[in-house]
């Protein structure tokens, strides 16, 4: 358990480095990341390097006991490198070059591109691995998918789906291009998804490619310099800054080759305020990349935004947030930045410290959370958040509603944080993982509409199910397969025998909304989508009260071995999510956190045996919780009774 | 009186077919239209032409008793043809090559495109002109102006220009180019509408003639194939399926080389949803370009959609809106489309079947109304509205209002909309015709706002009044002339003689409102446009009571020999127009359908004295409606005394 | 005192001149602007020049006694310029080249567009000198910064920062491109502000001197015009007619080569309906260029548009404008335009004659003002206005906050709009002009947020509160160097010590509000911005209760020397500003105008000792004004006892 801060020492007067470090020192802070957009100072000329600044940085630091994180330099090539190979810029969807002065002005496929950087980092690694003062690296930074539309990767797009179909006949086959006359009789004249006469309307088959191909780019990209990094430097360890939930590049395949991942935290970002739930989600998302604990890389330490700035972080906040992010798994949080930059693009983009450099409020604040980490280190450390729901995520089916949005409140996240808000509301932990992960080990799987099904992922929940799971399946669930092209079964295609239903109609209802009931007369709110379901061995649950299929089933349960399926035809607001939730969490023998008031967050950590209970109340008045008794106190407000009072944005931490 | 379907074999397993045709045989469906977007198929590499899969598929669904409309293919031309001609591609305002993927990527200006087209078009009328299974071609698809910013095009315009104007001493004059100094020295200078300094605004004389050159370089593309077609296919006719509503072309010179014209009715489609009178006044519209009945060559089957859905048709509406085209003037309906595409862009513009070919409640809801239309065709066959109020449309004046908004609500459709509209709420059926058409047929003309006004029109208008007629005359007419430059004639311009006044001053209202008074007392609020107006010899109807012209004439009547002439300086609500025009009807001797209830429409089709009253219930209540008691019931529900309780989305028919 | 019109004569046939002169001379005009637009007409070809229609225009109107000033041709270069120089087109962000079509159409780095412009105008120059009907001179047409994206403006700007920074090391420097690894190791891989792969965040430096730049170049390009009419037209004088509040060159610059300056004001134009008190701030910013009275060159004169149109002005709305021009400075009021133009972009720009040449109501209104101006003229003539208080104006500042809005509200004209906005409320007067001016001769100097804070002027600021002036700062003050990077000292930077306060933290309020209560319980409402003000000498005046900072400073007041410097640590709505600055005037000896109403300004000029008082109802309701008694009354209603009222529009003048 450590906190860190991201430190640009080439930012800064050399004499101002000591301070600096001995400040850090003082509020506990034991890491930094540095030198991901040092490359023009690190080669300030082509083959000409320099690390000599590094070297000096890394050594005042580690003189104050402070580890360093070291990031490739790869998300700014120089200057002199795009002069010398323009065709580095990547291009947009009208083929306009994106050039110098920003970030990020790279196409990942240019081969000129993945030449230097290969360069770069190997010089790197060779220079640093025996370092004691570097614990490891930091890949380019915040990754995204390619989606570049240059010449260079519109033939390498090409060779892809050579790679992929073998002929133009599978091709055309697979996409459909017969549809408006699209046979293609030749490779050359398949077009990246360019702006054409219909907006970006082009075959969803070859848009989901392209988003494959995007992705895969940047996994590519990343490979190579974890390849060198292992080969050079096999004692550091190796990990990326995700962006929560960022979703251009899949962050399964990207984590693959990681020793741990890494995020970076902006709860109250400008272009997120009032979310509280939002981090909640991203942080379970991100523990479900591989599985295990990770690191913020970078965690809001003020009013954040570029041109527009957003609101200040509340005093309490900032503390909230980190324990937020050690309650879902984080083992060390790195707070972005240190001192706010007095030049470039993100002036304020706030550092722990002003522009001044004088030691202020959140400087104390950061500190007081430090010393509270620290009190509780040895009792914490090792353990990790261990959870009996898990909700599918996949990349694929996120970026085929993306392509497709179909109806408002369809997209991707919007579907998952329906359910994750709701069982953050029953105070029950939810992990986030891939269709591929074990499911044996939880007792409720939930699936977000499964857009494009496989038959053998069908025959893995049937299995989970009949083994005595509990599955609930969404709306639009099979309509495709992974072509993106739509299945000719009745809806929702394989899984339907294992939900016992058959979909005879639909309605995309986005805002609209339409009455439905339960058995026990409980009336509900439908939106965003509804299904017209005909049992087929299912019971029905829920159906639909006048609106769009009056009399019809909107929610079924079917009995399977020893589980059961429900199957949701449609949304619907928070109500709606806790009220049916609450039936299938009593179906999968699942006790929810009772009592939990709204805004509150309940986190567990676990070791051997051992579970550490985090009460976070996210809102903005104080809230009345109310604690096990026999829960020992270690953080926060004391119990008063069973009940804790928790001011706003308060935070108790408890062992039971 | 037939029902089709638009079918695409080329997306199906030729297995299918008889399983298709089989289905529309038993539903009643006895014409499909088919091979518009089929052009890879046909020719999948250059001059090699494969039409045997479309002969099986014409013999499979004549077997059935189903006849044939074919598409010549040229909408989306195949990828082989663009490799070899890229420059077929069009080009946007800013010169971007708007290339493959979509469809419409082709400028019809491009003279390989146009070679090509003629190719294909003759290549098929002479291999399907003798065969029994085809009735007739339809001409490409959906039509638009070819809006296209090519240099092709660039060189095309200032040719045509030459051809109009003579002298660039004649253009510089007629186009006032001298403002802004923009004289031309050479012909070459002479841009297209290409995104300048400020924005688009371009010299409105110049934005017309691109507008009507646009409009023309398409009717030439399709004379060229309909020469084809007559020249080698005699016996089979020709059609077009134009978009109701839509304006780019014109529609009355596109209609000219054609049979008869057909339309795309989506009357709940994405982007329309909740106005159940546009497909009304759509109807009317289309029947007006050749003065005679048509086919709806596409009608809504289903959810409409491309990334995104329209909500779906309520039971009852696709019926409806069948019977709605019926009543006024189509003798086929022809639903858009047969079955769900498995890929491409319209995986979610719904066919009468769902992806997965189980016919379900759409297929039994059309093949009812198939049953009704069967019952009653003997009965219309031959039969057609007659109507004796008009409303003058023209295209010439809706581009120039497209380029000159002037104020909120002054575009053409709007304007029109709200006669057409009150006319439709009085129960009076409403011709929708060219300025060249016969108006001695007509009671009262009603003439929107006719921005461009030439002299010989104005002559027109004033024989027609002289002569006994009822002539409404709306603001902004006789601002401009036929260059879309201001005429220096007092206002109304060429018309002020026959309306009796000359409009002093005026203030464009848009969204704002001003009370009018009509001589009795009663108050009306105008909006959208005021004119200031001084009798010279017509009677004040309206004053303004308050806000910008208090006191003033608003509306006025002027009687002309044996008619008269009535002028709208402003215009207004719903209220406004059924006030208003309740009087102009009486002028007109005109009887409204009394106690017709909001969103109940009354249509009449005629035949040899015979007249069918077609009762539409277009809201979503049950409506109440007073049936002439000698009238004799043929469908729907009975009249009980003299009125009848249409149901939502009711229909009810009789013979008066 | 006089008035005029723009005409231009090369739009109508020449046998309306002289009816037109003679209209105009009726009306009381005695000035027009001509030829601005017409360089294709007076060189219809490369060197064949053609004067004569402008000489006959001329003499037209001379003999009505009417005087002209010429405009220089060059804001619409011909068509035959640019078809041999196609360069000279700009290039937007995404380097399209904007062609010919409309105006502007010209980068005013261009060698040859500056070549062609100094030769016509230099012929102009040779061939007016001497002619008696000319004036002077019009540089150009409503000048911009040359914010163009050319490869010619990329080379000079590279220029430009070589000779501002003398090295690319200074350069790296100043702008800290070390930040996201910019730094450039080569003069030519400097970019302009293209658009890159983050919209155009590019770095703030770069961007700021680009605005530089780009406004210096179209200073430098009317130099160019400037010198050769001095050489050439020695007694004629030079003027511009700048923009109000537009900010894209620095005016302060523009204005020094002018003899006076000059602007175009449409108070109810399209894009600006319902502000009363824009135009208001607009003549006190036109009348700072320079620090004396002006010309408003172009004067509303009806419904303004292109393609919309706005509201017609309201009768007596033009007289109103009229003279509220004349109070705040201007002496003479020329309206745009003559008669409304039959052609071209501007048909709905409308004259004070419509497109039927009949003089109408506006007419009459220009010609009742005219006579009642003759009447005022003697009176007048000399007197200017003077005031004690100034509002600092800074074209720097208003791009830096253009590049940064940090939070709504703060941008350059919102921050100045509040405080002159109250001071108008207050009816007291109010000069804007620019740091460098002579601050001696006022008791209040308001500065806006001077984000980019030189040292010296902090302390010329201070020697002014040191001499006993009162001085407010406003937020944001200080944050930066002229280099637009941040300064390292606390808040607010140089003038710390003159505010006597320390900003420990700020929250960016934007639309959020936050209380404040002032020491005597007065309860305000804040916004924006929030500063926690931590006093350092200065007293307390306003604190935060509750919200972002409850119980810190808000607002305080420091004396230093015999003055003192009051620090608005936020913003606020109208409320918040009445009565703070209520309490700052009084602590600057200055008597606001009591019981004035909402909507109602009153304006003061003086000559001598003589003052006269404009009082100028703005709003649409009648209003109470107090006048002092012995006030003796010149123009518009006779007050009764001590009040006079104002109808809605009205104007009242008194010298008192």
């Amino acid at each position: 358990m450590n906190i860190g801060v991201d430190y640009y020492p080439e930012h800064w007067d050399e004499s101002r480095w000591p301070v600096d470090a001995k400040l850090m020192r003082e509020a506990g802070i034991t890491f930094v990341r540095l030198a991901e957009f040092s490359w023009c100072k690190l080669e300030p000329t082509e083959g000409n390097y320099d690390f000599s600044w590094l070297d000096r940085a890394l050594a005042v630091l580690h003189k104050e006991g402070i580890k360093s994180v070291l990031g490739t330099p790869t998300a700014t090539p120089p200057a002199w490198l795009h002069e010398r190979y323009p065709e580095i810029y990547p291009a947009d969807a009208k083929k306009y070059r994106l050039g110098f002065g920003t970030r990020l002005q790279r196409c990942l496929n240019n081969e000129d591109m993945r030449r230097y950087s290969r360069l770069i980092t190997e010089t790197m690694a060779k220079h640093y691995a025996k370092n004691p003062a570097v614990a490891g690296w930091q890949t380019d930074n915040e990754f995204e998918g390619n989606l570049c539309y240059c010449e260079t990767c519109a033939a390498k797009f090409r060779e892809w789906l050579r790679e992929k179909y073998g002929s133009l006949e599978a091709l055309n086959e697979a996409w459909g291009t017969i549809f408006w006359s699209q046979e293609y009789s030749g490779w050359s004249q398949i077009p990246l998804p360019w702006e054409v006469k219909c907006g970006k309307s082009h075959n969803p088959s070859l848009q989901l490619d392209y988003r494959r191909f995007a992705s895969e780019s940047t996994v590519s990209f990343q490979h190579e310099q974890v390849e060198i990094l292992r080969a050079n430097a096999p004692e550091q360890f190796i990990t990326h800054n995700m962006m929560g939930l960022h979703d251009s590049v899949d962050y399964f395949e990207l984590g693959k080759d990681l020793d741990f991942v890494s995020w970076d935290n902006y709860p109250a970002g400008f272009w997120i305020q009032g979310e509280p739930t939002r981090s909640d989600l991203a942080h379970d998302v991100i523990r479900g990349i591989k599985g295990r604990n990770f690191w913020v890389m970078e965690e809001q330490s003020g009013i954040t935004g570029w041109e527009t700035m957003s609101r200040r972080p509340v005093p309490g906040q900032i503390r909230l947030w980190s324990w937020q992010a050690i309650a879902q798994g984080a083992d060390l949080v790195q707070y972005f930045r240190w001192r706010s930059c007095l030049f470039g693009t993100e002036q304020y983009w706030h550092g722990i410290l002003n522009h001044d450099g004088v030691p202020r409020r959140r400087y104390r604040e950061i500190k007081g959370f430090s010393e509270e980490l620290a009190s509780l280190s040895a009792e914490l450390d090792g353990s990790s958040p261990e959870n009996s729901v898990a909700i599918l995520n996949s990349y694929e089916q996120n970026w085929a509603f993306q392509i497709q949005p179909q109806a408002k409140g369809l997209l991707w996240w919007d579907q998952v944080r329906r359910y994750h808000d709701a069982l953050g509301r029953a105070g029950v932990g939810t992990d986030v993982v891939p269709m591929g992960a074990d499911l044996s080990k939880y007792r409720l799987v939930i699936l977000p509409g499964w857009y494009l099904l496989r038959e053998r992922d069908a025959e893995k929940l049937g299995a989970y199910v009949k083994a005595g799971g509990v599955l609930v399946v969404s709306a639009r669930t099979g309509v495709k397969n992974e072509l993106n092209t739509c299945r000719t079964e009745p809806l929702p295609g394989p899984i339907a025998d294992l939900a016992g239903v058959e979909v005879d109609d639909y309605d995309p209802l986005g805002d609209a909304t339409c009455p439905v009931t339960l058995a026990d007369g409980t009336s509900l709110s439908a939106s965003v989508w509804a299904d017209a379901l005909v049992p087929k061995g299912a019971e029905t649950v829920a159906s639909y009260a006048g609106g769009c299929f009056p009399g019809e089933a909107a929610v079924t349960r079917n009995e399977t071995g020893k589980g059961s399926c429900w199957y949701f035809g449609t949304a619907g607001d928070a109500a709606f999510y806790d009220s049916l939730l609450s039936r299938v969490l009593e179906d999968s023998s699942i006790e929810p956190y009772r009592g939990l008031p709204p805004n509150v967050a309940a986190k567990y950590r676990v070791r051997n045996g051992a579970t550490w209970l985090f009460l976070l109340n996210l809102g903005s008045a104080e809230a009345s919780v109310p604690v096990h008794k026999g829960a020992k106190h270690l953080l926060g407000p004391e119990a008063e009774g069973d009940t804790v009072r928790l001011p706003a944005y308060g935070v108790a931490i408890y062992r039971i």
